[in-house]
């Protein structure tokens, strides 16, 4: 029955979805502040139409937060969905192939910025809503609250659910904002990193400076800050910053093997990345060096002269973005205050450091054993014939671990992207099955949870 | 005379330089391409205004060479006058109090890109020789040769001195294009360093990544790129590329000494530029280091996200621009082979590099016993009425050497800018009472030289 109907309306769903795509809602860039806000409402709009009771934009001091409700009976079950519908930066814009918000499709896939992360991802759940409602099978108290501030970091969702508190209470929440191994391989995620995200500046004199007649006696804050960086990584690949590593959680040989029965191809995980070899943390996979070790990686660098040809300049300044995704027991707050910590004592006396923390998350843990990730389980045998495999994902989704400590309740991370989406990266892109599927899929969810 | 003659002069001297000042001709940037012919179209009606006999724009690959000269008798002796009219890009823009290209006078000092690097400078040259004409009082042939890719390594001059060769015939050339030690003490620029210019890209995979899905597995090209910048110095301060040094003429302790006698206030110094400590090689002091010792420097980095906010970006490239400071018989070709050959024997096998050469130019030391060395001196002593001292410049004026190699005649650089002067940087500035002096003292080098 649902696969003929979403076959059926499945134009509709996607024109729906590229009008969301259409709307630029970069929270990271304050130009785009009314666009975050359009897209806000277009969400609300959507949710309205497919049959909530109420639906309402609540303000933050950030972007606004899309929360709504169905409540078919307070005495059945209730699924609170969480999803985002900012974007990332579409930068850099030259390396796109169709622009980052005309979404187009190719070889069945829908490339836009957000199509996949997290807009794709979240709107399968409004049209599940939807077919449920139009078919009078919801069995369940559905709830949506759908944020503006993901991709910078959740800011103002601590508070929200803090006064939302006994509007949200739920019995599962479920995001689809993860990836599957692949078409042929559901799976679901059961582990996330945290991530702890800061920026350095390193600066050398008051001015730029003229190379010939200041360099060699006035530090570069680009050299400096390369050798600061570099420090920053051992030979073995590991963490340089005392104390980095005193809380990660070991898991035991068992785990670690049960981890690398996933189905990966090295061969072909570095032919699909065009890399010749692979690198990371001595003495793991890369499935561990992902899923479950914590890692540091500069996300921007800059300073000095960047345009066409040459100028011999020494500049006063040069910056960076540097993040560290986190593993269970790791706190952001921590490792953020270790890093600038040791940042700072690393600093030669010949500049002076200014380290801004930009946010940080919790990475976070879900059981294989709850009664939502049975319901997940069950909806993917039944629609694609196979039983998900659990994963550990490398990304970061904040407010898993917040819901878990302020709501007292498991998140089922029921993803259907897939690694290869180029989520973040120009050319993003959802497969149109991905979103047909998970439409099924999700519909399907709500049969088994209600049992 | 001349003094009153330029008080008298000096409000249309400054609006003529102002007019120059206000063509961005930044021959880095293509798109400055118009700019940079009408300012050479605007040094050339200067010349011919002065009272050149011709002045001609001689094409190029590039940018125009503008070439004048006033024949008085073929038997006196001939100066050749060499200056830039291109400038360095004004990057970056916001960091400038009023626009680079309107120039704006504060306490004395004309604020404009280009305004002592080197539009004011070599524009004294043309007001001395204007000067000279109305008093008939030129004793000397005069040649201009005002290029306009010096910013950019005037990549397009050996032809024009092959070509131009018997043109070009002189006993002395003369460029201001440099600094004194201060208003108190003259000094002329003895030597100079050479240039190696180079580009490098670091590519890890082959877009942009999410860096909580790869990270940890994949190789980070900023982190990479800042391993081997940090490797390119020891920890002496020496430049890690074997072979740099081989070339390196050593300095007896006699020319040390010498060069270390020139007034040098390190806590000023290091006031005025806002720095704590200086740096640099082991064993040299910072006379030494800016002067005589070749220094290596990143003078542009950038990488992934630099945007507003945060992006959890793996970033498919990182660049950056690095040049080589080199003294006398560092051949910049050599050194940017050898450098080439090094950074790409020091890539690890998880990314690709690419090294592309920008420019490069040699090292030059002047003689201090020349005709000319000795009219710049007298000229100085007349009007300055002190001795200018001999000093080692740290920047790079490629031309130097090529004019000694191929017209086998000297240069004399007598500059009239300070090192405060925000040279290459935002603010860039020169002192009125510099440009009024400069052409005082050039008018009266003429008449030491014909002597």
């Amino acid at each position: 029955m649902t696969k003929a109907y979403i076959t059926a309306h499945q134009d509709r769903y996607l024109h729906e979805l590229f009008e969301l795509l259409r709307i630029p809602s970069v929270s990271a860039d304050s130009r785009h502040k009314t666009d975050v806000r359009q897209a806000a409402e277009y969400v609300r709009d959507r949710i309205l139409e497919a049959g909530a009771d109420r639906v309402e934009l609540v303000e933050t001091n950030g972007h606004p937060i899309v929360f709504g409700e169905k409540v078919v009976d307070p005495k059945l079950p209730t699924v609170l969905v969480y999803g985002h519908y900012d974007v990332q930066p579409p930068d850099p814009l030259e390396l796109w192939n169709t622009p980052p918000f005309e979404p187009t499709v190719r070889e069945g896939k829908i490339y836009a910025r957000g199509a996949c992360d997290d807009k794709g991802q979240f709107y399968m759940h409004i049209k599940a809503f939807e077919i449920l409602m139009k078919h009078n099978a919801l069995s369940c108290n559905v709830k949506f609250m759908i944020e503006g501030e993901e991709e910078v970091g959740s800011d103002n969702l601590p508070l929200f659910v803090k006064n939302y508190r006994d509007q949200l209470l739920t019995d599962v929440i479920l995001i689809s904002d993860t990836s599957l191994i692949s078409l042929d391989q559901p799976s679901i995620t059961v582990g996330l990193r945290g991530l702890s995200y800061l920026e350095v500046e390193v600066t050398s004199a008051n001015r730029d400076l003229h190379s010939g007649v200041y360099g060699g006696a006035v530090a570069n804050p680009i050299n400096v800050l390369s050798q600061m960086i570099a420090s920053l990584h051992d030979s073995n690949g590991k963490v340089n910053i005392p104390g980095f590593y005193d809380q990660v959680v070991e898991l035991s040989q068992a785990e670690r093997e049960a981890l690398n029965r996933a189905p990966f191809d090295s061969t072909e995980y570095k032919r699909e990345l065009g890399i010749a070899e692979l690198t990371g943390e001595a003495g793991y996979t890369t499935l561990e060096r992902t899923g479950i070790r914590p890692t540091l990686d500069c996300n921007g660098i800059w300073g000095g002269y960047t345009g066409e040809g040459a100028k011999t300049v020494l500049p006063s300044k040069a910056s960076a973005k540097i993040s560290m995704r986190l593993v269970p027991n790791q706190r952001p707050a921590e490792i953020t205050e270790l890093f600038t910590k040791h940042f700072l004592s690393i600093a030669p006396p010949t500049v002076k450091v200014k380290v801004t923390p930009h946010h940080g998350g919790e990475a976070a843990v879900t059981a294989t054993t709850s009664r939502g990730y049975r319901a997940a389980e069950a909806a993917f045998k039944e629609v694609w014939g196979k039983t998900p495999i659990p994963t550990r994902d490398g990304g970061s989704i904040p407010i898993v671990a917040l819901f878990k400590k302020e709501l007292e309740v498991d998140t089922v991370l029921m993803g259907f992207g897939l690694d290869t989406d180029a989520l973040h990266s120009p050319n993003e892109h959802y497969g149109i099955q991905n979103f047909l599927l998970g439409i099924e899929t999700i519909t399907a969810f709500y049969k088994h949870f209600s049992k």
